[in-house]
């Protein structure tokens, strides 16, 4: 995998993924190392990374293929041979057998493991991770594709690692999720406690398109990491508190909207234009959405938003359909055709073109609910066309979020 | 820079796209490090890259505060002093003049640059980047932030880096787009070819659930790349050409599909259960997917299903929704709906749980066309959620762009 990344094919999204793993139970990273497919140039890493860490994470190069060499050199380094794991290579067999296909001899390759590791079952996918200690350090070799790397570490390798710690210290994290105030502003507002942290530490990072703030504890428990917390969470909710929409890593704001539903019984439908589908899917991306989750029309074209969604024509021909009016008619009338609480909508101009004679990055979200007037919000939105996307859905949830409150 | 990174607060595009840089004018990557802000293992990672590459470009480090050391470093390492660059500093006066604000002191630090480099002035920003040349090494640093550093990489840094080179050397690349073959099996197909590898290099990799072929030639000109590729791609095509739907790094079935629709002025219209408007999303992010798209309706409800697109209650008590029949009924009824050439439907269990007492992973496709019979195709997909929806997404698109080429 390694020459994808120096190729610049692909980001280096696992060494992200991991690094945040490590930084919540403590363990402090100091390299990270891309190095590609060959043989002379993966020891020459291995070696220098055991001489300067007690952990050595690899991802990717467990494959079936030629160029998947990452166990074969740490078995040259560490000095041992590969074996066969039983488990794996079931698990392999089966998966060819259940699709029907014809499994090619290069896949065995896959469910051979360093003699005498510690292995990692690989839940979604066909090879194995494990674990070695050698002299010092502690190698742990990991697939490359996220959908099988980020559940083993999950489940696996994350109490695997913990049991390794040296004494029982606890890393304790709050994370805030912000909407409505940019990365910078945020850390403007916080200047003065971001400058003198120290334990708890706080981190504000934006992600897509949301911005994140982790207050992380240091301490002998849970409850003494909670106790060191709560006073700087007091401090930065009184000063943002109106930004904070919610808690946790795994709660953007289409989670939480969700779960707020789902707790009031009620339910949400959405008409989009520009997002074209985006909305939807960031609402559908959360298992057990179908139960709020009334439908979506993407209404592209202005005929879909005339016939399907009964905007009058006129409406279209005179202020067009990026408009506060169609935006209105749009949540108005998904909400009362799928019969939902809430009905959401977006229009507005994604780019790289204007359209209408509108600006690129002018978005207009309606927001309709049942027994309250409905209100439209104007977004002036900067970058290009995904971000433009993005941005926009997001807005169009955090509004969505509002109006529920409020209600 | 190097410490978000090592925090897993953000990804490293920016190795990402100076990589894609040098390999398009030919210059081999064989390292990524990051390194956090610490000035000893700073200067440990400039003395080995400088020990193992020609060219080291660093990112990030070149701003007003205390922990960006990067100049300072390679300061030590090259064994000369800084200076303040003239133009730089006018730039920064001028814009903290232009917003109004008083300017920190700490912002002089940014016009600092190494004593006898060559300087890249930011257009887009207040740090400049440089480049010395110590021993055989050539020591490039540039500004962090991707919004200074792409411009400057553009207009001034590829052109000082394509006059270090030897020799005119070009490198030339052809890319094959695959759909319905995974990326072991398309390399098993491959792999003499891929043994014997030298000139052209082939490289198969897995992209946002496809697979890619890259084949890489190095020549003295274009034409002469062109003739080293055009065997080896033949002989690719003459093994593995049903599976290749497109060429191009920036190709997708979503890009693909929408430029064949467009030539032929048809239109196509979706209807989604279990991707919930993913399909839709990827068609409407490709710019001028307007003119194609003829909307979308998002059926995650059985009401949705039945009452916007017509599936009669009876086959969604009998056979389900989840079924061949219903996936039928959708793309038809949709494209006659919506009014387009063709009509394409999603409906299948994306998970966690099992739905309708159907497995996790079954998905029925449909790809329905004006004049044509409809048909149904049923997969199995592994991995998570995000996986199966994904997948179906692009197997579904892969289907319309068949039916279309059949047509």
């Amino acid at each position: 995998m390694g020459t994808e990344l120096l190729l610049g094919q692909i980001a280096n999204t696992n060494a992200q993924f991991l690094s945040q793993k490590l930084a919540d139970i403590g363990v402090g990273v100091y390299f990270h190392t891309v190095v590609g497919d060959n043989m002379e140039r993966l020891l020459q890493v291995i070696r220098l990374a055991a001489s300067r860490s007690d952990l050595v994470i690899f991802t990717g190069g467990l494959g079936p293929t030629q160029d998947d060499l990452t166990k074969e050199s740490v078995a040259q380094h560490v000095g041992v041979g590969l074996e066969t794991n039983l488990e794996a290579m079931k698990r392999i067999e089966d998966f060819f057998l259940q699709r029907g296909i014809v499994m090619t001899e290069n896949n065995r390759k896959q469910a051979l493991v360093l003699a005498g590791s510690h292995v990692f079952s690989n839940d979604f996918g066909m090879a194995p991770g494990m674990a070695i200690r050698h002299d010092s350090s502690t190698f742990v070799l990991l697939p490359g594709p996220p959908s099988e790397l980020y559940p083993m570490v999950e489940r696996h390798v994350m109490p695997y690692l913990i049991g390794l710690l040296p004494q029982k210290q606890v890393f304790h994290s709050h994370v805030l999720r912000f909407y409505g105030i940019g990365e910078s502003a945020l850390e403007e507002h916080l200047l003065d406690l971001i400058e003198k942290q120290d334990n708890p530490t706080i981190a504000p990072y934006a992600k897509e398109f949301e911005v994140t703030l982790r207050i992380t504890a240091r301490a002998s428990s849970t409850e003494e990491g909670e106790a060191l917390i709560l006073p700087v969470e007091k401090e930065i909710r009184d000063r943002v508190g109106q930004y904070v929409y919610g808690m946790g890593e795994d709660s953007s704001l289409h989670d939480v909207l969700v779960t707020e539903l789902g707790q009031r019984g009620e339910t949400i439908a959405c008409a989009e234009s520009c997002t074209g589908g985006t909305l939807a899917s960031l609402i559908t991306s959360v298992s057990g959405s179908s139960a709020v989750f009334g439908g979506g029309i993407v209404c592209y074209t202005n005929e879909v938003k005339h016939q399907v969604l009964g905007v009058p024509e006129e409406v279209l021909h005179t202020v067009g359909a990026i408009s506060e009016e169609t935006a209105k008619l749009l949540a108005e009338n998904v909400r009362v055709k799928l019969g939902t609480t809430y009905g959401v909508s977006v229009t507005g101009v994604a780019g790289p073109d204007p359209s209408e004679g509108k600006p690129v990055g002018l978005v207009y979200v309606g927001i309709a609910a049942e027994g309250k007037p409905t209100v439209v919000k104007e977004l002036r939105l900067a970058g290009r066309r995904h971000a433009i996307v993005g941005r926009a859905a997001k807005f169009a949830l955090f509004y969505a979020l509002q109006m529920q409150k409020e209600r």
